[in-house]
């Protein structure tokens, strides 16, 4: 062995279960769950994962495992690592753990994903009112390619990221966290005044033993008990980094996370082989197994150094990232904007997320023009090498976002024709998704275009 | 002259006012707006550009022209242009109108433009709570590089693009813009919840007759008088383009834009030197006079064949558009991440907005620890070519947004330091930006990083 | 006029000849070429050019201005400049002058270019022996595109740059430049066995009184005989830049001239609105008029400090180029491989020149499949943004040289079609370029494919 | 495994020698070394290799495996691979075969390479003349990025790619090698007039059967004597593809190679971490064990349909290659530029070769002034992602070559500086190359610089 050879702190067994590990995983954030192995700056190492599911969703010809899945399971981590610099000193609270990630990639036999939506009643996606079922496609990688039977014509070079990594927060961070989450699960309907459509998605997803795994730690003991009632819930994005989702978060990118228990305890998971800024269709990446090298640094008292809290308390920062140099070159573009209009038609202020929903929405119908359904091209954006922009923010009261969709992923120019006007339809791109049909309790309704439903309540339009 | 030297057909005069322009200008959205010329497809043609205020903010070393700047007045915009096939037939209601911009820079002898955030009672920006003052930089062109005196040690080459470009809207169109516009004008606060706070600024800038010049419509006609009542502002991006600010739409784009009236009637105006993803502080990127070189070309029927509605009528649609492949190139860049828990810790709902706001606060932060002030960045924030991403819009509660910037237009590298804290401060880079006091009447807290003042007010924070 | 705009220190008035000209144009490099202007560093400063041939070349439809034109008049600059710094000394033998292309462009009401091959006799090419004939193809912009009526189906934009750039030599460094090009005309062929047939083309390009223009030294004073007599060509790149013909020195360039005498006197001229790596054609960029926005700064004592020489005195130096940020970016490329094999199947010794003509000429008969003539190929490969590259050159015996195209600028899709042979002919690209008739001495053999014809003899292929 | 996990059809076993493989490996070109597997189209499969020395060049402190090394024995190649269509038909002769590379990297365990010069009497590399002494500088891997203990301050991206691929010739193509090669060999010298400090270095590398691998065929057998005899050195591109050292043959790109043989015989080896341009030092790309995942198609016919033969028989064509859309992102560059006078002083025709080796010269003295030694900067040029251009291949008697170095690679800035002149020296960069005193009989000169040894002979300088 070389001996740079990156030193393997944390192997998956894709034949076992998550909780099967030899080293266990973990499902969600707390300062004690306990590091599995320490790390040394400097010394690449490497982390094995399995796909955010933990194999739930499978390789198969039907949607089903997806329409069922128990969203109180996931994501599946691998970690903690405790981050040692080279006299043996851990991370302390305070400093800046700078995280390189210095390659990744699926796991050998194991060169496959998927991408997916919920079921509206389960966690559904962005568009969850329009695209109320579950579906599946499955992706399968030639190298740096992906290609999906269930969408046809298709074929893109990866970005390959982690959707998940992150520090574990202090008690004091955590208790943030689940303070501000509760509030909203409240008092967020009411106060947002959101139609009542929305009640079906949690609007936070608060602490659960429910499927609660804590690594090292065994189910059924005190420690468990007291741990699983307060520990966070993985799926949003916070302080810590974690789900951050940046999917240009690729090969030679360096993250600094701040450091807020000894050791840093870093922890990772949710491997995407590629994802479309806003992962619109939530399970959107082209989730898989996978493994990260890693190389850390410590910037001793970085934390007060580099960051500046944006709140009321000293934990109120974010992490910085750095982009790697390695990434899939496109030259040409394909732009959809979207203001902050809804699809009833009414006028929102300055909201970035109505605007982007409709440049999403626009894509969609637009694409489906050329013959692919309105399903594929869904999982398509949430899961392709496509930017999602804030273009303009402040020109009351329309916030103006913009999808750029690569050309170059298309076996057909998509562009506009200016020369003549195409005669519909195209070639039909069959097969089509995986699907599973919606049999929830709220009414579809329909919106002027015809092509897409609409979920959004008369009333509520009507405001 | 070469057979393919671009016509002229809007020229400016710089010495003169917008209103005394040989062709005159427009500053409102209206179907009965006359066309200034004729353009034929296919022919290149010249568009001269007045900058948005029409001369109003000077290459001047103080900030009271923006201070006292009457919005109502903006932006003047050059054109309409009817556009007409090689046969001589105009464009017709539901074509589309593919414009490409062939060229495009500042005009000869007026190399300069400025980057401003108007005073909080006045419009204010993006920040507006954090930095209520008015400000000003002024930036210098030497080619396709921009510097400014009251932003030293920063260069970074343009990619320069006009703000505004339109079609006309039917009258229908015109109507359904008032309609909503009003309705949130007026039950806007009441249904958002918005803080008392914002009321000082508009939530839409509904038509007056203050400040409106409509192109060949003289003053004081009855036919002006009708028209200025209902012609629509062109401060927000709506579905006939307008002011999209989409900062990539350089040399070489094309814009396919909805036609609503006979000949398109096509106008154009608000060129940017350089534009930040968001523009954020408003009057954001480096504002300058201009000319355009655009070529066009009719695809008939081209908005059934290729824009699907997203709301209740068959007007509902966006522009779309092609970038092109002459862009400054930047392979290193610093991210900023935000989330969707607001400075004073309330989580809000997968808000693109609040996390991008936050992202944003982050950098201005961030890079104020390398001797710039606060709204130096802010400004440069706002102008310079950074890219403002929708990273992650599903997992509840926290929208993901992200910033990222340059490293190359530094002159110093501005990344953490992971072998040494570096000393604080740096060189200060003096001078600062032009300023003026707010003397408005909102209270003005801390928030806990002691550097950042805020206006969000004790009660909405508590909430 | 804002403060910095750039000052014109070298108008063109293009109804007029170049010895028309207010500020008198040259066509040679001497040190005694007097200064028409000063310029001082740090100011950007504006100079207008004629095209290389000075008008010679006509937009119209025949190639005979092609055929007929004397190269003992090319390429005429403008300048020279001599630089000084703040306090008004002037650059010093010695220094290094930093010169930055601001921007850059084709004159106004002259937005056209040519790309050409002169016929055998009259210096021909580099594949003078495969395309004996002149022939000619005129280039339209449209902004930043180029087209050309005689090259359908191709559009693309250029990356427009000067194709000469220099400082004036000392009289030390001109007489090594006559000595050793006197020194290659009289042996060359000798020494390097050439064969017979390059006899017709001079091996380099002696100073001589016909067709010489030395800027304000009038014609038929004593001065002008004498350094009519010793100026150096401009022909080939030396040691003071020149003709280097780098086609990726565009907007934001930065070029790092050697100082020979006091005051720089820096000429420029030969503008290109594109050029491929090679410029293979010889005439073979687009040629045009055009104007340079630039900007000095003088590194004192910098040859030494920087500049290392590469042979029997000081002055063998040669510049240095720091590339710009903005250029066309391309993302697919279609390669061509040549190695040092010649079209007779002789082996030479990892000699770059012949292998890079193979690789030339396999693209030309690969397009040409495309529907596309030979010529047209030829032409367009000498102007297209196409890259030239030593791949190896230590893998004895064959160097390997590649030629790599973008596959953008075509309007269908050049790559092989893996799925099924495309029967040709394909869609035949009419009209063609323009030609002259090669009446010539010397005879014209076929090779192998039958496609091309060679022109090199017998005797030679048996050697 | 998933169903698309690459089949490995080339084991490698690093613990054993190249000829103790369990599928043997060859280092030869000839039609009848026997397929070790069958592959079919459309499927990735897995071909493992050893670096092209089979493990004689170590990752120890000394130079000594370097000098003294045999070259007879490289390059040691996986393969051959027999290629069937879906219906189990070989490729046959005049078929292209399209072989599209998915992924590629080095041996899990093995991250690591060496670049370097060989001894001036064992075949030198590109400036053997001025740097005659075996060096050698060892490179680890810590995932995308590559940094040598022996060339301190650098660290890059690697571009990694397989410096040979290519196909079995046919015994027509063989002969038309051998005999060219050993005219060259025998005629060379007297020919072209080289001087004779290059008798040293043989011109051609003829068939022997010194060292000679044969794959399945038995070393000792009859068929193996004949075949040894006859078989083609593996060290020079040739119309097979073979050793092209094509430095943007990353993961993406697709060859397409001329089919000689049924069956194709596709042959692969010489895996690079990275090259730059012409790989000057000859051992001169980061050169490691490694993998390849394939995949092939056939083209049935293509050879006719797509190559046209440049020269005297059907066989003289060349492979094409597509660039793949993933590789490191360089903004900023440092050109250097050579013209072809060589170091003595002395005007070369148009010779791209000598005009590339004063670049290359050029560059290395520049960047010693930044404290590195020379012998550094020539190891990395070789092997670190720099462009090398044929920039102007026309303008007699001048060919410009340029070498386009990314300044990013270096953990200083190496740009000169305008400002102030740096004191020499700079940090010195220690530790140096591992090196090998040069005790061959040839004298040393000294050129003007005093800077660079030269071994050109004064007599030929005086020519």
């Amino acid at each position: 062995m070389a001996p740079n050879t990156p030193r393997l702190v944390h192997p998956i067994d894709l034949k076992k279960k998550p909780w099967e590990q030899k080293l266990p995983l973990h499902n969600r954030w707390h300062p004690e769950i306990p590091p599995v192995a320490n790390v040394q700056v400097s010394q690449v190492f490497r982390v094995e994962m399995v796909d955010w599911t933990g194999g739930v969703i499978r390789d198969n010809d039907a949607a089903e495992d997806v329409k069922s899945i128990d969203l109180s399971t996931v994501h599946y981590l691998s970690g903690p690592f405790k981050v040692l610099d080279e006299e043996g000193i851990p991370a302390r609270s305070g400093d800046l753990l700078a995280v390189e990630i210095c390659n990744l990639g699926p796991l050998a036999g194991d060169e496959w994903g998927y991408t997916a939506t919920f079921d509206r009643e389960n966690g559904g996606g962005f568009l969850t009112d329009h695209f109320p079922c579950a579906t599946k496609a499955i992706w399968y990688f030639e190298g740096i390619y992906a290609y999906s039977p269930q969408i046809p014509g298709v074929r893109f070079p990866g970005l390959t990221h982690p959707g998940i990594i992150g520090t574990a927060p202090s008690m004091e961070l955590l208790s943030i966290w689940n303070e501000r989450e509760t509030q909203l699960q409240e008092n967020g309907l009411k106060s947002l005044k959101l139609p009542e459509v929305l009640h079906t998605r949690p609007l936070a997803n608060l602490p659960t033993p429910n499927g609660c795994l804590l690594g090292k730690i065994q189910q059924g003991t005190p420690e468990w008990e007291k741990i699983a009632k307060e520990a966070a819930r993985t799926i949003p994005g916070r302080e810590n980094g974690g789900n951050c989702d940046i999917k240009n978060l690729g090969r030679g990118s360096k993250i600094y996370l701040p450091v807020f228990v000894d050791g840093a305890n870093l922890s990772t998971g949710d491997m995407h082989f590629s994802q479309g800024d806003g992962e619109v269709s939530f399970c959107g990446a082209i989730e898989m197994s996978g493994f990260l090298e890693l190389k850390c640094e410590i910037i001793r008292g970085g934390m007060k150094a580099y960051l500046t809290p944006m709140g009321p308390t000293p934990l109120h920062v974010n992490p910085i990232f750095e982009i790697g140099p390695v990434e899939p070159r496109f030259s040409e573009w394909l732009v959809f904007e979207g203001i902050s209009v809804d699809e009833s038609g009414r006028q929102h202020f300055l909201d970035a997320t109505v605007a982007y929903k409709r440049a999403v929405l626009n894509a969609i119908d637009y694409l489906s023009k050329f013959g692919y359904s309105k399903e594929q091209i869904y999982l398509l954006l949430s899961c392709c090498p496509c930017e999602g922009r804030i273009s303009g923010i402040v020109d009351a009261p329309n916030a103006v976002a913009t999808l750029a969709i690569p050309i170059a992923i298309f076996d057909q120019d998509i562009r506009p024709q200016s020369s003549k006007i195409p005669v519909w339809p195209q070639i039909v791109r069959k097969p089509d998704v995986l699907k599973c049909t919606y049999d929830g309790n709220l009414p579809i309704t329909k919106n002027h275009g015809g092509a897409t439903s609409s979920l959004v309540p008369q009333s509520w339009q009507q405001k």
